[in-house]
């Protein structure tokens, strides 16, 4: 029952693609992310997936269109849509998806969500 | 299938207290809110209630509890949780609720929810 600072959540880790959980709705786990480079190609087939840059900039690049979202910018991607966000320069995100979400889409790659 | 500037929707209208649906989740509406002055005390029985800061600060006061935040700073009240979002100046806000939840608590004095 505290408020939830983003950047201070940020400052605590400097890996990237590696989400960490800040808090719990509804069943979802609202997580922050560092981002930099070319992630693989994925997509959730039960899910959407949210995606809001606090800070840079990052690339969604889908089969058919990319997104390019800019600090205070969100995007939805729609659940079974194939996708794979690019950063050329490290960003930071928040990230929303279903707890237990397989970051890469698949649970024998993806890597372990810890809460902080 | 566009990027969602968060500051360019909170352009699109002035009135407080009434979230405008940005995004759509897995049955989540996302949206924008400018709020003002004391909300009604009021809680959700079904659902947990995401707030973001944007700009400005809130309070959200709870029975036992205040937690005010800033911008870059989130909460989740949870599902059940009499609160009540409290602003002193004009603050924006990023929320999320189920699609169909009244803002209020309560279908007989809630808002309708635009899209834009």
């Amino acid at each position: 029952m505290e408020p939830i600072n983003l950047a201070e959540k940020l400052g605590q880790f400097s890996e990237h693609w590696s989400p960490k959980i800040v808090a719990d709705y509804n069943g979802n786990d609202v997580m922050v992310v560092k981002v930099l480079g070319e992630f693989n190609w994925h997509s959730h087939p039960d899910t959407d997936d949210f995606f809001l840059v606090l800070d840079g900039e990052i690339d969604i690049e889908m089969r058919d269109r990319t997104v390019t979202l800019m600090a205070g910018e969100m995007f939805v991607v729609p659940k079974g849509v194939e996708h794979r966000p690019v950063a050329q320069k490290e960003a930071h995100l928040m990230v929303i998806e279903p707890c237990g979400t397989p970051n890469t889409g698949d649970a024998a790659t993806a890597v372990t969500k810890d809460r902080i």
